[in-house]
């Protein structure tokens, strides 16, 4: 069955959160109006890419004045689904998982850790920040009784599929995985990958090229 | 002046951690040799694409026995630059410096956080984990006496341009960049972004299109 819905373009999602701490800025020294070409010389966009983003989010600009800030701040928070507050469990509390439970980072973008849940029974009835830790054999009546949609997973690689399974087969339909491991899942379930080691992957490599390239132009120079 | 090194693309650098997983685990499992095809496999890629990316760690394979397994290892590690520990500093002990700071998984590709510094007077002389915390003023003579050429950035949006400016005028050549701002420097700085909020944008969006699409999908039913 086909749908109504247009998928938004992955790239343009990934740019939504920077327009919007751009334009919270403006809302906040008083700007009403903002043009599409002073939000693409803040991020180094073309003005022709931030329209057709901002289209997307369903906003028309008024030629000459541009777009509301507060339109567009509410138009991309609706897109995002940042208006309401998702409630979501955390599998795995190590050292990856305590950071990510107790970072207050997500609130600004409605994300709330409800519930962690770990195989260590030493943690068990103990808490992480305000997050109570669990046995995860609850964790199936936990996210039933919850409705619990999305899962946060930072368990060791090797644990990450059969954690994924075990939840997906519970209900959830998102899983944010920080660990370093594909996951397969059915398709209807929505899968985001950060992978710190990935991220470090692509600064070192290159920090790696550069050194070297230096080293050999440094030894050219003295032929 | 033209280089000899080959730039990698990008996306093959974002898979070698991947690669490097797999076959450290065929390793432990007294693998000697692997093929293309399994590796593509296990990864969801085509055996053409693993082949291409292997071959920019300049290994060859040998036909119908495919590449050594610890051969391979040694090449990503080598192309990664995770052979030598790489000394960085942390700027910026909040909820997610703090959490940087105390995470050990950086251990595993060479990246050591030797130093943290931050604008909060309390906290200096104290320490994170095993990170002593320094006054920001000091931060000059740090990079210049340790030869620090990686900085990890996790303070305030607002912030972060005036603290990329500062450690590259010190000498920083790389900036792992956490904090949710896109940073402008030289075009010989290595910057990698790892922005949270990015991440998490992709995920809510797509959940959201989803429940969207469901109730769309159940309202035409009941029609």
């Amino acid at each position: 069955m086909s749908s109504d819905y247009n998928e938004i373009p992955i790239p343009t999602i990934k740019r939504l959160p920077s327009y919007l701490r751009l334009l919270k800025g403006y809302r906040d020294e008083g700007m009403e109006m903002v043009s599409a070409t002073l939000l693409a010389d803040e991020l180094g966009l073309k003005p022709i890419q931030v329209r057709k983003d901002i289209s997307c989010t369903g906003i028309e600009g008024k030629p000459k004045v541009g777009f509301s800030v507060i339109g567009l701040i509410d138009a991309i928070v609706e897109t995002l689904g940042w208006n309401n507050a998702t409630d979501a469990i955390l599998v795995g509390v190590g050292h990856l998982g305590t950071a990510l439970a107790r970072y207050e980072g997500f609130g600004n973008y409605g994300l709330k850790i409800v519930a962690a849940f770990d195989s260590d029974e030493r943690k068990w009835g103990t808490a992480v920040g305000n997050v109570p830790i669990y046995n995860p054999d609850e964790m199936g009546s936990y996210i039933q009784e919850n409705h619990v949609n999305i899962a946060v997973i930072a368990v060791p690689a090797d644990h990450a599929q059969a954690v994924a399974d075990r939840v997906v087969g519970y209900g959830v339909r998102a899983i944010w995985n920080f660990a370093p491991k594909d996951l397969k899942l059915p398709e209807d379930v929505v899968v985001q990958r950060t992978d710190l080691a990935t991220s470090f992957a692509v600064l070192s490599a290159q920090v790696k090229l550069r050194l070297e390239q230096k080293k050999h132009r440094s030894g050219s120079t003295t032929w």
